[in-house]
């Protein structure tokens, strides 16, 4: 008799974008002739560049001829993307990567709730609060929580509040975690970790033999000169940290998937009998088992962000949605709304006044308004009170949000 | 204290493939310009038809104008495509499937990888062996075998010896097992399993509340009329059977990356206090959790395979491999070795002379005819004294590969 991992049973209702779907398609059901603003799910709205384009279609073509054409590739990417990553991502910021420490993949979602794989069940794990669902999620079907707590929290999972009264840079814990995730600029608040920050989860780590599974998926709108874009810009990072990096956010790859994982030869972990083991080679077992590779005219595609023309397109998509981050913060704050982030992430947090609750402010925006934005609480209980409003989009239709936020808004 | 998943610590030496680049690499190493045939992987040789590459490539100039372009799609999968899958793959084939049972992803091996996250660690595995390693190996890193014994077997799965002595039709367990992997035609040894040997494992599983994981990747090589395509042919598999199907073999998509997992709404499981679950629910949970969907002109490009002349063009495809699989069964068979499968399948199961070891003759067939091949024992305990050919090659280089193994292959 088959049997279920009841773990999955712990999960709380819907994972949070299908549940804004699905409370967003009930109302266009009753609102039919409503023109709906969407600036809920964090998706670009701009094309791909026309550079990857050109290199994303000669790589097409490719495959019709037998010459040219490609079956199997590596299963941790091709040399010709891992070459362009390490150059351009990390030795023009200090940082010298080996070959196989860069895992190609199809996205950072999957990376995130894969890496849990490496670990033993009964590791403690701390995570942002509020934060991207994936980590938590991932580590609730693998049995390292209890049940869900009334207040949204598991049991067994350590929380990090991140909320403006510590600008949302979170302490260390006081118990001793073992796994901590990371996401620096943060998804949903918008704040980076800067260099002091990231320095203390690093000597944290070394100190406690922790993990770090850091995503800065959002790296690439990182404006402010001083922030390091890679935690492995911090001393000692190197031995402690795993990253996770995506094109979905830079190059506007979320419809077209490739992203890839940082695991460096020296990261380690234990065995219960205190032997060492590194994570690189069991990542290496755990993607070339479970995985078969990026789809090759998409690692050509993903390529072609690190060429000239590339870099700079790239550069103008993330000027515009930040112009357009920076639109929302000031119309916010312009009808007194407390905002936070905008500034070196696509996201803007919202505080909602006092007393109201987010999945309320949802119905509430998307009814007076038309807006979807996505509630707070969707990310962890301290994300209650709290509304994620993000950039992607058009400045014009951004606009006409803010307008309709202004006037038809009852606050 | 980080700690790792010891699961992994159980997992024999490098997983088949890998093994097999690193003696074929080295062999080139001491011998630079030996002519090498590679009829090892199982990884096709001709190029896209060009159909899809017609399809491929309109899908990525949609990507370069934002009215036509896609950013994150369903996680399911686009409905043009599943609408196409139900209409060709099942009703042409009288069997009855709904939208939101089908779920396309990345690829067969992540989708048989990933499958056991949905069962509890206690569920006892039985599968085929020799079969693809993928099942064993991501049961091990889950936990729910032993450590690995001296004959390549776990402990705690139930292996089903598929040899000539039972014409590779596998027996029922005499235990009770909960989970069973079948691949048919099966991957190596080209076998297929006919209604009667389906409905008996349909039968069982019924009976025993069991869940059928079943691997029909190569369904598109049965040249047999009679021979199920699906195990849905069969009454009352849509209430235990989860079904794999790819488009790797079939479209030349190994490179490019697209698949799909049937899990009928009424497939269930239990809780440990006997509770039913459906497994629909829970495989949404985990692929919008963790996989964030397939590219989407990688998409457009798999839709294209169910055009008329898609279907046209894959067909050529396959009558070509089937081609070759002929050519290698009859030309071993022409030197005395017994052949088994390639008739509704592109691999050629070869059972070697008494005695001789798989790896062994690995080495032999490399050194002495340049030919590389693949290990029986790769793929379980019961492949041991086999070796897989693979159908997927240039014609003209097969002929030369066994002109040499006729002429060089010292027996």
């Amino acid at each position: 008799m088959a049997r279920v991992n009841e773990n999955f049973l712990k999960l709380k209702a819907g994972y949070l974008f299908p549940e804004i779907a699905k409370r967003t398609l009930e109302f266009r059901r009753l609102n039919p002739d409503a023109d709906i603003i969407r600036l809920g799910i964090g998706d670009v709205t701009e094309p791909l560049p026309r550079s990857i384009v050109s290199a994303f279609k000669k790589a097409v073509k490719e495959m019709k001829k037998k010459k040219t054409f490609h079956g199997y590739g590596p299963e941790q990417g091709y040399d010709f993307l891992v070459e362009k990553i390490i150059e351009n991502d990390y030795r023009a910021r200090g940082v010298e990567l080996d070959k196989d420490e860069i895992f190609v993949s199809d996205g950072s979602k999957c990376d995130t709730g894969n890496i849990q794989e490496l670990f033993s069940v009964d590791n403690v794990v701390a995570l942002e609060d509020p934060v991207y669902p994936v980590y938590v999620d991932s580590n609730v079907m693998a049995g390292r929580t209890g049940n869900a707590l009334s207040d949204g929290r598991y049991e067994g999972i350590v929380y990090l509040p991140c909320t403006s009264e510590n600008s949302f840079n979170p302490d260390l814990p006081k118990e001793n975690v073992d796994i901590i995730y990371l996401c620096s600029p943060n998804n949903p608040t918008g704040a980076t970790l800067d260099r002091t920050a990231l320095t203390k989860w690093v000597d944290y780590a070394r100190k406690h033999e922790s993990i770090i599974l850091f995503d800065a998926a959002y790296e690439a709108y990182i404006t402010d000169k001083n922030l390091p874009h890679s935690i492995y810009e911090i001393e000692g990072a190197k031995e402690v940290a795993i990253e996770f990096r995506s094109f979905s956010k830079n190059a506007g790859f979320t419809g077209t998937r490739c992203a890839f994982t940082v695991v460096p030869k020296n990261v380690n972990a234990n065995t219960s009998n205190g032997k060492k083991v590194f994570l690189n080679g069991l990542w290496n077992r755990r993607h070339c088992t479970k995985f078969n590779g990026v789809s090759y005219p998409v690692q050509r595609a993903a390529e072609a962000a690190y060429s000239d023309e590339g870099k700079q397109q790239i550069r103008s998509l993330i000027e515009l949605y930040l112009g357009n981050a920076r639109m929302i913060r000031e119309g916010l704050a312009s009808v007194g709304f407390e905002v936070y982030g905008g500034v070196n992430a696509p996201y803007i947090w919202v505080k909602l006044p006092s007393g109201m609750d987010s999945w309320r402010f949802f119905d509430k925006l998307l009814n007076e308004a038309n807006v979807v934005g996505t509630p707070g609480a969707g990310f962890g209980p301290a994300g209650e009170g709290y509304f994620r409003l993000s950039a992607f989009g058009e400045s014009k239709r951004i606009e006409l949000a803010l307008k309709r936020i202004k006037e038809k808004l009852k606050l």
